[in-house]
């Protein structure tokens, strides 16, 4: 493949920006990859792993000249980032970003940028429970997918970045911002939220200890704690940034899971067996989709006989 | 390893059961090995596939004569099965199960036993998404707890068991029956019912098409799914044989839910951050347990840069 972009800032150094540069790298996407981060330590360890071709002190610095500047910041961090590389753009530049939030951050980010530069918005629905600029790898965004929410973006502008993000191995796909959030609440944000209930449940419970939790964590609990284990700012900017559906789905399943209880209270054993066989035929869907592996356990015991 | 039970009869085939076949087979902990299905098709396929030396036409041919026989149904099952084989036992045969619940199945099975058999139930801690008779495999119960309650069951035929289960890879623990049922609410049955909900929701949103919430699913929501992918009667039993702390857990479930839906209404970003700190915490305690992988996202896209 060629070069998309001759200058590519990117703004934030965690898992989906060091994973963009090996992803990029891999095929040769990027001219010239310079990468910042609020955080000096973060800075520091990048240039010490020689993450990109230029580490610079702050965004302003790296945005400076960029054909396309990433925004890969917490969501709640994006505004503040956008009103500072505004004077710097230059014209004809794309500015995205990789929030997990896509209304949010076109309302903090849009009002701060010159109509001289395209803004471009998308979310890689990629991602580990690690972070910082060691836990990237170049196989992160293979086969997953990465919304584009193009608003009234340039079409060649929109085309290019679509070009970036299969090049880096996703499949695209383009969505309004709402519908965008509303999908995001239901496959990622309100799980997260029930992953990190259930773990802080767990660890409130006083009779059972710490250890037994821990030491018994196979039996289902330790997946949730995966899920739990993401990062803490990423996930408390989601949550206050998509909060009209994130609480809607939240009412949805309380519901549901209301509807359950009262089955086990009463003893309907019919209710709940049609329920968990209805749930098998998804993951079957999942699976078909290529969106997992079909491996026992996620492959962790594989099958050897 | 020597040989340790001469005859173990299997009653059921699923994934626990063909498990156990296999890391005998491995450690040649048993002489011989009866198994037996209700479903004629199950015991076909144990047939063809060679699963066991014998495979028995009913429970009552399996148990007859065996040193050891292992209840391998649905909890649900357990009392009738215990009622059609007590005629056949062998006296100073152990009986024991893998139910996933402890309390209920004392109740059903004991009475039905005569005085001159042990009765030592068990439950390991290890499963896949996966059942029937093809998904056994040795390495299950490798690095997993066993966690017996003997009650007031004879010494040497607890140690005896015990053994055994170390001999399949097993760590073992002993525990009381009401103890064991909470800590499992907490680790395994609560986890599993909302990880149901959850797919159940996504499912049951019609502006969200099916389609979306598989093709987006590895953002989070496969995680659920593959929980919610367990076998359903299995399931169906443990909720109905565990209602007591299931109901407790969910309780506190969803008075925690509730807080934290509160917070995100209330745009109160520092308890947010504040609980996800704290539950990252935990996840770090399961990999020093060494109950899980640390591999990013379970290993399923390994690191190779």
């Amino acid at each position: 493949m060629s070069v998309i972009y001759n200058r590519v800032a990117l703004i934030g150094l965690g898992l989906i920006a060091s994973s963009m540069v090996h992803a990029m790298r891999r095929a040769g996407l990027a001219g010239e990859i310079v990468g910042t981060s609020r955080s000096a330590e973060t800075r520091a360890i990048a240039r010490e792993i020689g993450l990109c071709d230029h580490i610079a002190e702050t965004a302003a610095e790296a945005a400076d000249g960029a054909d396309l500047v990433v925004l890969c910041v917490p969501v709640g961090a994006m505004g503040a980032v956008a009103a500072e590389i505004a004077p710097v753009l230059k014209a004809g530049a794309t500015v995205s970003d990789v929030g997990s939030v896509k209304q949010a951050v076109i309302d903090a980010v849009a009002p701060h940028l010159p109509d001289t530069v395209h803004f471009v918005p998308a979310h890689p629905l990629a991602g580990t429970e690690q972070s910082g600029p060691r836990s990237g790898f170049a196989e992160l965004f293979d086969n997953r997918w990465c919304l584009i929410v193009p608003g009234d973006a340039d079409a060649d502008a929109v085309a290019r970045l679509r070009g970036l993000w299969e090049g880096m191995g996703s499949f695209v796909e383009t969505m309004e911002a709402d519908h965008h959030d509303l999908v995001l609440a239901v496959t990622s944000h309100t799980p997260h939220l029930i992953a990190y209930t259930m773990v802080g449940v767990a660890d409130d419970l006083r009779r059972v200890t710490d250890s037994e939790v821990v030491k018994y964590s196979a039996a289902g609990f330790r997946d949730f704690t995966r899920i739990a284990a993401s990062d803490p700012t990423m996930w408390r900017d989601v949550f206050l940034n998509n909060k009209e559906a994130t609480l809607e789905i939240l009412g949805r399943f309380t519901e549901e899971l209301f509807a359950l209880q009262r089955a086990i209270r009463q003893g309907d054993g019919d209710m709940l067996h049609d329920y968990f066989t209805h749930t098998r035929a998804i993951r079957r869907g999942i699976i078909e989709a290529g969106q997992d592996t079909d491996a026992p356990n996620f492959g962790r015991a594989p099958k050897k006989t």
